[in-house]
């Protein structure tokens, strides 16, 4: 049995990460996605409701569950017994920041490959970044977020 | 008539926006020099000392003026009218946060195109993050903003 | 009245490029796509068909025509008495080579400015280079080519 | 059973895509080296060396097969059934050059997806065609290609 | 006599940074690793304690000493008479960060060189900023710091 | 006493690779600007002309010197018993296939070491290739080569 984690902040889930999850379950039986806590940097939505949102995205999917955890991302793979990190990759400073990431992961775990797959064309721009201030001037962000979510819901 | 606006936090207005914008009115009869607000970062400059600048340098142009915004860029363009955003280029990796932005506001108005023009070579490396670090020094900005502009006025 | 050429090679002329044109008709009243003879690269189409694909195209737009130059962009320009160079911008490195070749005209020439379109997100992968590897392998190319166009006519 | 191919023109095969290839079977069950035929460019190795040489780095994996195919990738893809595509990835101008490639290749086959292993750190500078560049000077290449491979038997 | 400041914020000093400074003492007869403070930014080590740590690395090299400073780096280069400044490169994003910053030192001191060194391929992805990630969940760094440097000492 | 060599194509010398050479006489005692032969490719000027162009160039700094190699670069250091390679940088995709080689060498050589400095602002658009461009339509590239160079006595 092949297992992932997706780790990211998720402030919000995009369209895009959606996007990555249902594909990589072609190649991976059971996909977490993992939140990772940063105490130092207040979120735009919280933790539970970042969890809420995915966990009512993939409400269908028995393949796919979230968690939070608040250590580095490869002791957080070596707790649940996963060797697959899962990525997706959509601009070339992306790629530079998700490189090194990987490779000193790859050099403190041997044993943990990173996995990237792209996000589809259409999704290429968009970001949480971007998300977060679209909402912070009450713009509409339904098109770039999993459908059928209501952001309101969560913030 | 074509109508631009000219989107950034200009903090402060350098030698390279002036210069895109003057190139700009060739193509545009009218240009607006937006400054975005953002109410979490407290700027270098006040808002309105970045404004004065600005309308100091253009004093003698009429078909250029300041104002400032505080909501989306697309917002701000539907309140006034007007469809073509202008922007500056200067390196690859400006390239890339630029295309992103310029695409979410495509996806979110559709007639909104972002025009680009390159900054001239001689001011490719003139960015107001690096100004900011000269002024904190009491270093001397005057080549890197617009001429007989005495920025200690805006301090 | 503003007018632009839009030099390239267009071999073949992609959907990318025809939202490029068609975008870009809000900004000038005449558009010249100049296709640049490169005398020691045979091309995958001949220039003729390529002039020919691309009058099809913009077969009822009056404000569009094509020509062919065998020279330096800038001295076709001043020939033309056009002081607009237009171009589209996809990728990172894309950028990088657009930025070199416009900086170098401005030093030739100061009064050329090149205007930057951004390909609309969903044509970004899209180039003519791509188009011309499926094209050898009889690959289905009429998703990535204007509307009831039939390549076969032009190879 | 989850089959991959892994395209390339391996002119040479390098340690770096041995790397890529024993870190994938442990995603897939099933590697096929296919070695993409290009009738315009007289290769540094003949495809009959190129795939020799694979098959005796390989010889003992069961799991690893070699191929030629002189078509598109995913015409390639369809007949074998495959529906993964390997690459790795080594720079970010590596990355925008496979971005757009296994984009297109989505656009043109949907159910086909390309996943991404990074090159270790250590193989990020080894690329074939350097290789080639120091076998044309009769340098020494042992430390760039698969252990216990003598390049000379398939020069 | 050829002396360079190699300036940085150190925060903490990697093997990356060493192997840069043991290289370019074959360039440079003298080197002064120079802790540029930012009054604004708290780092993750004291000052203080950043000096120590390369300081007891250095402790047998008479050629290579460090100081503290809290001013434009030109500003730094004048006071003490040195005209090169001494760089690592690591990736593509780096470049375009590091050109801006010495092109802009070179227009306000024409007579100041940067010079640049690339990390070695093993270093590539190591930098201050992942180790301060690594540091902040308590794991081990040790392969990524100077040989028998205990970060424990410095924290 | 510190000698680099300087390796290039330099088809044609520009004034960018005239800046580096001049700039690195700060650093180094002696430079030798080495022509590598392509025998595959036939160049714009031949060897002799670039070498003779270069020559009029330095014609009167005894510290520079130019030769021809027809072997891998870091052969021809070992044969000159020289240790520094020096580099111009222009941009970032420069920047990756400069690190690519430079790390390539060091492998294969392991004192053998790569000291970037960067073009100079004005010059970063300028390099060989366009350069051609312009040459092979008769256009001016005076203003991109040394001062006094007529280019017409070396095509």
């Amino acid at each position: 049995m092949k297992r992932a984690i997706f780790p990211g902040s998720f402030d919000p889930f995009t369209i895009g990460h959606e996007s990555v999850v249902l594909r990589a379950l072609e190649l991976f039986d059971e996909i977490i996605i993992a939140i990772g806590m940063n105490s130092e940097k207040k979120g735009f939505l919280t933790v539970e409701n970042r969890m809420k949102l995915i966990e009512d995205v993939f409400k269908d999917k028995d393949s796919v569950s979230v968690k939070q955890y608040n250590k580095l991302t490869i002791s957080f793979c070596k707790d649940e017994g996963i060797n697959f990190i899962l990525r997706g990759l959509r601009t070339a400073s992306d790629f530079e920041y998700e490189r090194a990431i990987a490779q000193m992961n790859r050099f403190m775990e041997n044993e943990i490959e990173t996995v990237f797959l792209l996000t589809e064309t259409k999704h290429t721009p968009v970001s949480s970044g971007i998300l977060r201030e679209i909402l912070k001037y009450n713009g509409d962000v339904s098109k770039f977020i999993p459908k059928n979510t209501d952001i309101k819901k969560y913030l």
